[in-house]
């Protein structure tokens, strides 16, 4: 390792995941301030919720990572989940870094590209596990740990500045069924080596004990199944491979055959397949052939856990899918976690299966769920191991980062920063500290449109969503400035007792849009903004009255 | 006790509650099919979520009531809480019957008949606490249970088929803080009457265990009071008056003075001051008082545990409260659960609060909190007291209706019937059974107007909530056919790349619909209905093209 220069400095920028569990953006930089290079760990996305309406995607904002474009040396990818991955297509092109991948994680980020048209575009390095790259001033080797999807690792990044451990998603799982254990001895090696920070999954810092491994699940889902006369579908994350072979072991067992159902099912079986996972297994059953099987002798793996209204299971509880029907004597079994924010969904779903007579069996009912983070008795042994000088918690909340950064305190952890999103870390030389922010926050995904997130439209689809929407139309004379037809008044999304009460309140919108025009001065008659917003303000009040409303009002003067 | 008639039947029909946990709204008939009398027990509300833009509140469909009008004795509440009592004001009108409650219920539905405007039509009857009331055939005993709100009842309904024990909400808590204890002997007593029926509180029915006890939370509400510097902020549900007297107790005895912060805070002391609830406390200090006394020395008890957006806890976390600042060394007590779908709300409000460097202490690090449902050890205890031939659960989702009444057939209650809202329930004579479904569902309070749940309204807000809106006006010469002005455009909600594509998107909206005139034959030129439906296809499929969104299209022509 060659010795740091004078006026090197290593830093940890987290653009993402620091003031969230999602949407993991991390860079480290190496160099003096007028010269750093730069490594990506992760780019992921977050997922919209119905605070969001219309937006799907979350990306972190990359303007930092823009700018330094030309110092970037590589996109450094620890595991597939979305969280990690998923902003790939999306904001490569304002990077065009070079990307590493293990197998898995490769075959699943070639689909994204394939998606975004960018599959000839990037440079996508496939690594085995425990590869060691040489990037620039970092020496960046993989590390094998468990988690809730195939090929997880953790990178030691080697500097001359020090080693810093960035463990990615983890916990720790004695039989994870696919993969190898964590790789402990590596990690101890690290220690010895002496570890500089550890960057470490706060996920799970306020539960206590620990996550419980997949082999838990075995016998669990597999007394479950049993229990059912009719048709079992088990509903889990497709990434969580190590979940579906359980289940298809387990089937076989119960003398059940599996049959996919969910696109992204069938996308991550077969990725898995391509890199030599779930082999020697017996051949998935189409959904046709499911149809005309005793019911006994089916098993569904499908999408929708989290109550995703247009994922199989929703499309099966309402009764809407084509060929799979669920009723009396059948069951589902959520092998999921429920993500917050998706509680309501996730039990009104429960609750429609439950109507049709299906039985519900959930991770409180029986144990046929565990967690892919690590809790405290998990992150006790990490920190033991690693004895890092400095702890930087990431992938949390601000409540998750903060707890995290007192329990490594507790845990006598010589130094701790607990940073945020943005905040430019200085990890050696001396004492670790906030150096600068960074602009970072969040970017939508709109309509396939990356957006501010604080952008105008948002804004008006909110404020239409709460209070509807009035339009104003009317044509006006150019020579005689008098209204030669209108005003015409539509409205969407307002409701009033009944119909004759409707039509006398458009009435009322029409008048008051006209008055307001006659009260205009002739001055500001032939200007059309002023006309415009002065109609405005006059619908406005006369809507409020009407609807007990605020809506948005859009007037629009036609000149003939 | 008159014997039952010929032909008498005695009856119960949720219409609200038994499919959801709040808007609880029952009856009880009795009587032949063709001459039944009815009692309403209870007439609340649910809240509107964000899948519900603009729906503040929820009310059960009472129009099977409103055709049984003239037959219905009585409007019998057994509690004070929002969704028992919440929908007096919205549905009294369409059915006009009296209303009994006790004293500090009373106090709180004035309230609301005074929002309402009708203090002077509704006729309220305040009834003591074990009060009887004889109403038609229906003979209704007030028993003393345990809740989270004081004087929470019971009812006991005697009828010549037998005797109806209606729970409402209830826990078992030996040590309540206001108010007294359960009436075990008196439960003791109907069960040796012999009890039909028990209609019972299903809510906690996935929960082991025991509830606790509201004496519970006053040590360790001391000790993490004791452990705050600063200033301390209590936020519970106003309603809990026991915690309020408790928090106020523990206030004194810490030194610190009670500042009540929020509008139903206030609301609800008086109510029970004025029933003689909250005596012997020091005087409450104003908001200005408290900003300018020691921090150590104030403590705020405010509203909004729940995350509402525009409650005092959640502007005094973003800085917007005008009296009241936390900040470093300043803590918030989170006195109450998270009620199921406000997760995320809650979460973001207590990270706003930690990144101002305030403490949060939740339920989850400290006992601070108390359940008012019974778990499935005060369920035991309860049917092991009434021991009702007849199990009947309500106040539930589907989810927990299912599972009471399985728990109750496993404590061998002989007969359980699992209703649903609508379902009418033959409780005597026979076998119970469900007899009948009349209407029931939700109807939406939209801008102060009540409408149906599937109204047209709504679906186009969450529609343009999602995809945007789009305006389209021009001005046609009604003799030659031609376009005059416009087509004038204009946009909601809609994002694109930059301001040079957005203009460009807009041209190609306006070019479209100009075409789409054009294109149309003159025959269908001069129906209004047959152009606008033609332009709004053609620039619905325009904007798809250029926003990558199906928006919600209103065209205008004015014939001039």
């Amino acid at each position: 390792m060659t010795k740091p220069k004078q006026g090197d400095e290593l830093v940890f920028l987290p653009l993402g995941g620091a003031d969230e569990i999602g949407m993991n953006l991390n860079a480290y930089g190496y160099g003096p301030v007028e010269d750093r290079r730069w490594i990506i760990v992760d780019i992921g996305v977050s997922f919209g919720g119905q605070d969001k309406p219309g937006i799907e995607i979350i990306l972190p904002d990359p303007s930092f990572l823009e700018e330094e474009r030309d110092n970037i040396l590589a996109i450094v990818l620890t595991h597939a989940h979305e969280d990690h991955i998923g902003a790939i297509g999306w904001l490569w092109p304002r990077i065009k870094a070079p990307v590493y991948a293990t197998p898995f994680t490769a075959a699943l980020v070639r689909e994204k590209l394939r998606d975004h048209a960018l599959l000839d575009r990037v440079p996508l390095h496939e690594v085995s596990l425990n590869a060691f790259l040489q990037l620039g001033p970092f020496g960046v080797e993989y590390v094998t740990l468990t988690h809730s999807i195939p090929e997880p690792n953790g990178l030691a990044i080697r500097t001359p500045l020090g080693l810093v451990f960035h463990t990615g998603d983890w916990k720790l799982d004695e039989a994870p069924q696919i993969g190898d254990r964590t790789d402990i001895a590596r990690i101890q090696g690290l220690a010895d080596e002496g570890v500089l920070a550890m960057v470490c999954d706060s996920t799970n810092v306020f539960v206590e004990g620990r996550a419980g491994s997949e082999a838990d699940v075995r016998d669990t889902l597999k007394a479950a199944i049993q229990s059912v006369r009719g048709k079992v579908a088990v509903t889990a994350f497709a990434s969580n491979v190590a979940r579906l072979q359980t289940t298809i072991n387990v089937a076989r067992e119960c003398g059940r055959s599996v049959c996919l159902v969910g696109r992204s099912m069938k996308k991550v079986t077969s990725a898995a397949q391509s890199v030599g996972l779930l082999q020697h297994i017996p051949p998935f059953i189409t959904e046709e052939q499911a149809a005309g099987m005793p019911p006994e002798s089916v098993l569904y793996l499908c999408t929708g856990s989290q109550g995703e209204p247009r994922a199989a299971l929703a499309r099966i509880a309402s009764g809407g899918h084509r060929h799979v029907s669920l009723g009396e004597g059948d069951a589902v079994l959520f092998s999921s976690r429920m993500i917050p924010g998706n509680e309501v969904a996730i039990t009104a779903l429960q609750n429609t299966l439950i109507r049709r007579g299906v039985r519900v069996i959930t991770d409180h009912d029986a144990h046929i769920h565990v967690s892919g983070h690590p809790c405290r008795e998990e992150l006790k042994d990490m920190y033991a191991w690693v004895r890092p000088r400095i702890a930087v918690p990431v992938h949390g909340e601000r409540r998750h980062i903060i707890e995290h950064a007192a329990f490594a305190r507790s845990l006598q952890v010589p130094m701790v920063v607990a940073p945020h999103n943005g905040a430019m870390i200085r990890l050696a030389p001396g004492t670790p500290d906030i150096i600068d922010e960074t602009p970072a926050g969040r970017l939508y995904v709109d309509g396939g449109v990356i957006v501010e997130a604080d952008n105008e439209a948002l804004k008006e689809r909110k404020r239409i969503a709460e209070e509807g929407f009035v339009s104003v139309s009317l044509a006006v004379a150019v020579k005689k400035n008098a209204i030669l037809a209108g005003p015409d008044v539509r409205t969407r999304g307002l409701s009033i007792a009944d119909e004759e009460a409707f039509d006398l309140a458009l009435d009322d919108l029409a008048d008051a849009a006209e008055a307001a025009f006659q009260r205009l001065p002739h001055a500001e008659r032939v200007d059309d903004e002023l006309t415009e917003a002065a109609i405005v303000r006059a619908v406005r009040k006369a809507a409020e009255r009407a609807f007990k409303k605020r809506p948005l009002v859009e007037v629009s003067v036609l000149r003939v």
